[in-house]
C-alpha cells in the first residue's frame, strides 16, 4: 500500500508541470499534492494488477481519477458551496490562490485529466482509451459525481424531490461510490477484463463506496476532533441527511458490517493484500 | 449560415436531456440554448464539409465545442471573475440558478462535451475520437482557454509577467483564437485531412481569432450601447489591456484589415460561401 502511494505521488508530481502561466499550474498542483490516502488510484492500480495488467499501463488513468477527485474537492470547498477553509489540514485552494483561480484550477484539472490519459497511456489501444474516457466523463459529470453534489446541496437546503431514503442513496452512490466504481472499472478495462469481471468489481466498489460513506457518517457522530483531525458533529449540527441521522447509529453499524463483509466475499478469490488492507482498516476503526 | 445555425440549435437541444437531478441539467441547458451566433460550431461543420466530410459525422464534436465555449462564459460571468449579470441579453447563469449550480453546470458541460463526442460520433474511428478529444482537452484547458483567462485576470489586476505586447498576444491567442482553432482542427480531423491541410486551417483560425478580438476591441471603443446591445467603453474605463489601448485605433484597424485579408486569401480556393459570409460581416462593420 505505501509503495503504491509512493508511486502515485511521484507520478502526479511528474505529470503536473509548472509552466506559464504558473499561477494556474501551481493552483492545480497545490491541492493535488497535499498528502492523501490516494484510495481511488490505489484501487484502480490494484484492480488492474490482480487482473494481470502491468500497473504502468494504467498509471496515467489512475492519476487522472485522483485529479477528478481533487477537482471536486477544490470546487466543494468554495464559499458558495461547503465554504471550507481547510483541506487535508492545509488552507483550501481558494484561500491560497483566490476564488477565481480555484474555480479555474478545478476546470483545468477536469480537462487535464483526460489529456493525461491520452498522452501517457502509450500501451493502451485507442478503443481502450475511448472506453476509459467515456467512463471518466460519465461518472465524473452530470450523470455521476456532479449529480451527487447537486442533490447533496439541495437536500441541505431541505429541498427533496424524492423520499429521504432514496435521496440519501442517490447522494451516497453518486457523490462517494461513483469514483470507487470508476477506479475499479478503469483498472478492469485496462486489463482487458470481460464485462462480467468488470461488473463484479463494480458491485464491489458500489458496496465499498456505501460502506465508506456510512463509515464517514458514523465517525462524524462518534469521534472527537483529536481523533479525526477535523471538526466533528458538523453533520448533526447542520441537520444533514446522513445514514446515522436517518436510520440511527446501531442500524448504520449493522449496514456497514453487512456491506464490508460482502466486499470481503467478492474480493476473496483474488488474494489481494491491498484490498484486504483497505477493508481491514475501515472495519477495525468502526469496531474499536 | 442560417441553416447551419438551425441544425446546431436543434442538435444542442436534442443532445442535452433534462433528467434527475433536473436543476443541474436545466442550468446547463439554460445558457447553452440562449440565442448565439454559433460561430465556432459553424466553422467546425464548414471546415469538415469543404474537406469532403458529411457534416453529420462531426455534428456531436461541433456541439461539444459550443458547450466548451458556453462553459467558459458561465464561469467567466461569476461574481469572483468578470461579475456579469447579463449574458446574451438574459440574466447570467448564476443569477438564475445561484453560484453553486452555475459552477457545477460549467463543470458538467466540461465533462458532458467529450462524453457526447464519444456517444454520438458513431461514424468516426476510435483513433479519430482520441485525436479529437486530445485537441479538445489541450485547447480547452490549462494549455489553452484557461491559460488565456488566467493571464487576462492577472493583467486586469496589473500583474504582468511578460511585456504588455506579449501578454496581449497570449490572451488573444488563448482566450479567443483557441476555440476557432479547435473548431477547424476538429473539422479537419473528422474529414481525415492530412497535417498540412489541418495546419492551413489552423493558421486561418489563428488569424481569424486575432481579427475577431481586435474587432471586439474596436467595437467596444467606437460603438454605442444601442448598436451593440451591451455596455460599451467598459475596456477603456477599466484600463483593460486591449489592441486599441496598446496600439491606438488606427493601428488596430490596419492590423484587423491585414489579418482579414490573409483569411480571405487562405480560404479562397475552397469557395466557401459560409466562410466568406463570416469574413464579410466582420469587415463590413469595421468599414462602416
Amino acid at each position: 500500500m505505501k509503495n503504491l502511494i509512493k508511486i502515485i505521488n511521484e507520478s502526479l508530481d511528474e505529470y503536473m508541470p509548472i509552466i506559464y502561466p504558473e499561477e494556474i499550474f501551481k493552483a492545480m498542483k497545490y491541492t493535488l499534492m497535499l498528502p492523501g490516502k490516494r484510495l481511488r488510484p490505489v484501487m484502480c492500480l490494484e484492480t488492474a494488477r490482480i487482473l494481470g495488467c502491468d500497473i504502468k499501463k494504467v498509471l496515467p488513468s489512475a492519476c487522472a481519477i485522483e485529479m477528478l477527485h481533487v477537482q471536486s474537492l477544490i470546487h466543494d470547498d468554495l464559499p458558495c458551496m461547503d465554504n471550507d477553509d481547510f483541506r487535508r489540514g492545509k488552507p483550501s485552494n481558494h484561500k491560497v490562490f483566490g476564488e477565481a483561480n480555484a474555480i479555474l484550477a478545478g476546470d483545468a484539472l477536469l480537462t487535464f485529466a483526460p489529456q493525461l490519459i491520452i498522452e501517457k497511456s502509450t500501451d493502451l489501444s485507442a478503443t481502450q482509451i475511448v472506453r476509459i474516457i467515456h467512463e471518466f466523463t460519465k461518472f465524473g459529470g452530470a450523470y455521476g459525481l456532479i449529480a451527487g453534489q447537486v442533490v447533496d446541496i439541495e437536500s441541505e437546503g431541505g429541498k427533496l424531490v424524492k423520499s429521504p431514503e432514496e435521496t440519501l442513496d442517490f447522494i451516497h452512490l453518486n457523490k462517494t461510490a461513483v469514483l470507487f466504481r470508476l477506479a475499479v472499472r478503469i483498472g478492469a478495462i485496462a486489463a482487458g477484463a470481460d464485462d462480467s469481471v468488470t461488473n463484479e468489481f463494480d458491485v464491489f466498489a458500489k458496496k465499498f463506496g456505501l460502506a465508506f460513506q456510512i463509515y464517514d457518517d458514523i465517525m462524524d457522530e462518534i469521534s472527537s476532533f483529536e481523533e479525526l483531525g477535523k471538526t466533528t458533529g458538523k453533520d448533526k449540527a447542520s441537520g444533514k441527511l446522513t445514514y446515522v441521522s436517518l436510520y440511527g447509529l446501531e442500524s448504520a453499524k449493522k449496514k456497514f458490517n453487512y456491506l464490508i463483509n460482502d466486499c470481503y466475499d467478492i474480493i476473496d478469490k483474488y488474494n489481494s493484500e491491498i484490498f484486504n488492507e483497505i477493508l481491514d482498516k475501515l472495519k477495525t476503526r468502526i469496531e474499536s
